[in-house]
């Protein structure tokens, strides 16, 4: 029903995209949907599509849209691709595929990606997320793709700092864009060369994750430390550690609408929900 | 188009699924389809049913058939269940789900193979393929599991033996069947207690599984191992090596209609065809 | 002090090691001193030497003795092996150097096992035990190295018994002996065609591995099967999961010399205690 | 020989540990001796101890000599602490024992580091390096380690940058040291707060990485990264991809006497020479 999907929606929405965006737009921040934390996976085609189609009917128009349309096969990515920029995504964010990851070599993902990018109406966010796929999208397919006029970034939700310090050097010319995927890693990632973040827990400490952002791009890097160091906690708990249901059950408490998750995923144990707490409250946020 | 869909039929049968079923009907051996093999994270679910739905028409009625039905979500495994079992299907496969395989602990999967089996129309096979999933269907769940009277066994593709014989000494009580799920270790598998096998290799060296069974079940190991140890490299090569792309080529070779494999699976390279090559070559099967 | 080394000699023991040697001797059963579960890399080389010759001294002629002698470096190992066949080691069991694994390819491993098998006046067993070096020795090394005249077999400890198969199969020519690093998987490793076995287990229920070792050999297999699972979950309890404390305090309750272990080794806490008893308890052996 | 133990010793230094040193005293840049890549695993204790001592003899007083005294056991590591201060060592360098890595649980490795700083008559760096051990500090060891008045610090090699900044975070009551232990994420540790660095690239590029140092303390942040960013491809090279062999050879290139590696590590092949070298003129060090 309507309340579950947007408690789907808000747990993936991002505060954080920005830059000029290449040969296309102007945007400042926007929203992501069906990113990792928005269960797509437990969602039907036609629920991802009334998804985005609902947002960017109540998404001022300046605010960028970008809509999580991966699939394992490239045609059903390219299908839902269509789909997506027909709803009015201003971009979508491509997940590697990993069913086969043996055989998910760089060929097969430049292949893949290409082929997306090749046939979407819109740009197109790479996105590697090890943690669910247990596929790092490779180097040097990052370093071949960024050439495609339609692939604009990379979502690095890996979180290998030097991985991303080599991607920025190595797709400088393209003058391809770098984000941070998780909260945790957020001010080092600005500090090598990253342009911005999608990052879960701006669904619950969104205006913190905004100012930390505003002092990494002013310079303020000693406020910013104390400021990033307070948030990985509760990053950890609501990504890694405790997951999408920690998740909304923050955003309980920090008064949106959470809601509860789909099957598998199951509700927070007692001990889980005060560990979530403690993950805050140590922090100074709760 | 048909061609295509029956040479994603044709990748994941097995010949190998025997013993009288618990509580419910006799069988000798049958077909899986839509197992690893199948390529079914790139099968629309229509085209998941209407599979299965073709195959039960040409499969002779006293051949087992068994439909990989598992989904991310609980609700769409529960649905696609009901429909293969709508389809024809004897008996349903369900993959662990594992997009969020940091949540997928026992308690979650004990609820979602509880939940489809309660629901399922037919017998559920539990399947745990970690090398596609990253995940193991942990020893606790499958004892949890096993009680349950519409959940009859599971596939096990990770190979580790240890494992397998543990679990045929928990499951013992209830009867559970515990099926080899790769050729690489049929044999030691039957040596520890499993009851038959579920394995890609069957598409390509059927009759030469069929006769490591009948080694096997009739003690006579010594030519069972001769056999089983001429099997582990072409099968390494059209499971772990070169994946579901090589037993297709592998199925040309011996006369089956392999075809080609969906994006972003790509063809062979010439260097892997050759290794393909060997690894049947030089254990005597071209 | 004596009764400490003792402990630790007694940790690392097995009761099974046969066949014919290659080329050399004629051996029924042995003892294996300082393999993993000999706490050997806290021990001097002194005291790794001083353990050898004690057990030597007290051990029947015709009982094979295998001592370790492997370390990081060529040059250690070379030196090591050369004082422990003087103590009157019969052959050594060197380990695979792991320190820096990501330069450990089949090249250094071949050079380094050549160079220690050439100098070494003992016969070399192999020891791949990746739970403890992170590092599986690789399946062409093995290969190539079984046709060195004085390297006889190959301890494997990792339990793929795919792979335990396909090393038979290669290195058949050589009459290279398998040998099965654990008893949770000795059933199958001898099923596939391994001669014997090295496991810790051998420490507390020494007759009964001699036992199903008898059945693995004669064929009777259902009784084997019946034997090996009940051995399952108290090898589990004394090596992977609690590891050499659990062993030696097992010892203890068989009536056997345990003894405490040297640090960063800890004591058993009671919980852990509670573990290990339920692991025996369960199968019928406490 | 003296050549090569030199050689031994030159792979192992860094010219970056700085700040007031913890109650105990100040210190500018000095030497690690030891570390990962000064292939202290293949020296005998009275080589390790007679490298420190000939290095002391020719460092001037006022530059900093740690030395890398972790051993497997506790009782090993007491003792060669003891002689590495008696040979001049200012600190030591004790990494995480590792072989039974299953039991080294925070509880084991407390108890080790603990046992170590309380009989050293020199401060403790703890060092954290799981590309070789295979194991990695935990967090929660780290934080109860910080609070012991003889340990000092932290070398992380580990390169997990949300880690590092949460350890930041966790131990600065205690102006706890935390230093990054490679080259490829030194920026985005001085950024989340790290305080110096260990690292094997020193050897070759030592004044680039001592003008990263400035730039980061002073600042200049954008200088920083595009320095940053020419040493990652060069760093990765000489440790994780191609490793000590490769830093030796780059010390010839460079001037140094880098000299052979001890067997079993192998010299580079012809076209992991030609790697080598891209890594260092791609970004235009050669």
């Amino acid at each position: 029903n309507f309340d579950h999907r947007m408690s789907l929606l808000l747990c993936s929405w991002t505060t954080l995209f920005v830059r000029t965006q290449r040969r296309m737009y102007l945007a400042s921040t926007g929203l992501v949907v069906q990113g990792s934390n928005g269960e797509y996976p437990y969602l039907t085609e036609e629920e991802r599509v009334e998804v985005v189609t609902m947002v960017r009917r109540s998404l001022p128009k300046e605010k960028l849209l970008i809509a999580g349309s991966g699939c394992e096969s490239t045609r059903a990515t390219v299908q839902l691709t269509e789909r997506m920029a027909a709803g009015g995504a201003d971009a979508v964010l491509v997940v590697t595929p990993s069913f086969y990851r043996g055989k998910m070599s760089s060929r097969a993902l430049i292949h893949h990606f290409t082929k997306v990018a090749d046939s979407s109406p819109v740009p197109v966010v790479l996105y590697s997320v090890p943690a669910n796929t247990g596929l790092e999208l490779p180097l040097d397919a990052v370093v071949e793709l960024c050439q495609h006029p339609n692939i604009l970034g990379l979502k690095d939700s890996g979180g290998d700092i030097t991985r991303i310090g080599l991607i920025v050097h190595k797709t400088k010319r393209q003058d391809f864009q770098v984000l941070a995927g998780s909260a945790g890693f957020l001010m080092a990632a600005y500090c090598v060369g990253a342009v911005g973040g999608v990052c879960a827990l701006a669904n619950v400490l969104g205006p913190e994750l905004c100012e930390l952002e505003r002092l990494c791009k002013s310079g303020c890097w000693e406020e910013a430390r104390l400021l990033q160091q307070r948030l990985i906690e509760p990053n950890a708990a609501v990504t890694r550690t405790l997951g999408v249901p920690a998740l909304k059950q923050a955003m309980e408490w920090f008064g949106f609408n959470g809601g509860p998750c789909r099957s598998p995923l199951q509700p927070l144990t007692e001990a889980e929900t005060e560990q979530l707490r403690r993950g805050f409250s140590t922090n100074g946020w709760l």
